[in-house]
């Protein structure tokens, strides 16, 4: 894991037994990092979902210019996992997904950069039927 | 890595001196795969880089099904990566990724499943100036 | 009817009392095909009033493939339907439409070309006011 | 003010104070126009307050064609406010908004030109927090 | 055909031998309208051979008022076409297209409604290599 | 002017020779601003003209971190003239457009917000004849 992305992307994919040393690798190198997880058709709940984790975790501050950063990096997330249109429930689709938002520099040495914030969503989409769903996964990075 | 689209994820993902051991991981469940590179401000490349290695490595056969079963998967992947809107250059902004391309079932031991395809495109996007530039991540699933 | 979407099309397009007629010559070339009716300011209806009469009538199986192939050749429908912003109810307009989904090769001649499906949408679009709508058309196809 | 859109985005952006004057002006060169107000975080209300204001006010007679003609410039300014997909509460956002009509030519001296509307919508996006939120803007045009 | 949809649809979809009589019956309701052809991985020059042919022929005036109204529905016809994303050669696809517009009521019976636009793109799209290619369709209505 | 996106705004709309007084007020109460011009067919050198502005006059420093959202704003701005597909040239239309960029606060008294970027651009688009055009106007804002 050497970038700020790559943190992001391993800690929602990997299993969740691994999920303890895997933050205690990002915090070691000066990050913070949450995992949760959220399922839904209303695609404002996962919105909702990340954007409380990261502000009781104190990922981000209460004020809004932290919220901004985030909300556009969870909608960018959004679009990968959606792939073309923002919208579940609406056609017919739900979602069952693991994130994760990490905060800290791009890269681990360039403190310089100042801080980013990088939001995974990854799981499946698909019907609401029970194994009709495949992966997705979504990044967004922005910049607080 | 217990699913089609992780097998792709961390293939794209992981170190190049990691490659060999994940391929033969790959190989050895039954599944096709493969991992290249491509960087351009021409999104025609990007599908043109992907769709040509697939066809080399044989991951897809010659016809137009599978073609239309991988184009269709590349243009979601790209998606995640562009987030919102499908355009590159037109909008002042490059890519360099690295790619994977994974054929077997969703789950490997789901061989009832028939055959998916999982395209990775993992790497960064920016302005045409070193260092500015950051990750993005798309996937894209299909049925064959 | 030369073609698997002219096929799709003609069966949407024409008045109910030709449609026997049609659907005969389509069943009398190999191909299965159906028509239906949906209105709503739903999307989501119009994506289930499609699925749920191609499984009933046996157009698709009911495994997860062949639901993921019709799932995305509806959203491409509605794509023509929608003309940039797959929305109805949330942008204040509500569609009448008919419906057909056609199973079988591209062209009737080349059996090696597999199954695809063709899924036409045809009605109006408009306000939730009588005759305050115009016609719209969309049209997916994909591989089985 | 030397259009149709400058007029209707004064009008839009103007304080309350200054209306009255601004609207005798732009009625002073045959203009038809109005202001008012809307928030939600439902798109529909949105479009749905903008259509009967000018319906009300008589900017657009009761017929479909000129309704076909406002609710599309109505959709185009709300690309302007939502910036990439036409969606509020879906993404857990809602508007404050200040918007506009402008009925008339293009421009004061051409009457050759004919009739077009100006939508504009002025205002807030953003978290339902108060304060949570920035500016947006929106124009739609559209020949009646 | 009973409606300007339709008359465009069924114009751009029947085989060349069919289109005098279509033209005839079309034309002999009092509309105006006209067939042609158009392949290209420009998207671009797909709206430049609809607009040149509709001002040719006559259907519109050679002003921005009509112009405008015929864009419109031209890039309404494309989002049926392209399903997603207006773009062509940036994602390696060309079209081959038969168009028509038709110019009047949106019902041969009601002369109130006024002159409107119909415009249908119907062809095939696909990978740049014979063969590689499926059918598509789209129509743009407005009005003038 | 009582915030960040009406002193972009007014910046943009007002005419050539009130630009120095709006300049004066603008810088009067702490912010910094510009004003420039850009015509073309092509997006990116929309998005070039604008940053290319910014950095030459200071507004953004010259770091990937203001870069980064400096290229959003203006991505965001193009949502609003686009209105619905960020292209132009790919869709037979050109801008000729006035841009403005505002670094300060969202409101001129609270500095404890931070440094926000605005980003208008205000002008028209339309064919590639002189005329056949009307008016459009887009507003990005973005964290610094």
């Amino acid at each position: 894991m050497k970038t700020l992305g790559q943190m992001a992307l391993f800690l929602a994919l990997e299993e969740e037994e691994k999920v303890p040393e895997l933050m205690a690798e990002v915090e070691g190198r000066g990050y913070r990092a949450l995992r949760g997880k959220v399922g839904s058709m209303n695609m404002e709940k996962v919105v909702a979902a990340v954007e409380t984790a990261a502000k009781r975790q104190g990922l981000v501050t209460g004020g809004y210019r932290e919220e901004h950063a985030l909300y556009h990096a969870v909608l960018e997330a959004l679009n990968g996992v959606c792939r073309g249109q923002l919208a579940l429930g609406d056609v017919l689709r739900t979602v069952g997904l693991t994130f994760s938002v990490v905060r800290g520099p791009r890269f681990p040495d360039e403190k310089s950069d100042g801080a980013w914030l990088a939001v995974v969503l990854y799981g499946t989409i698909g019907a609401p039927i029970k194994g009709f769903e495949h992966e997705v996964i979504g990044l967004g990075l922005n910049h607080l």
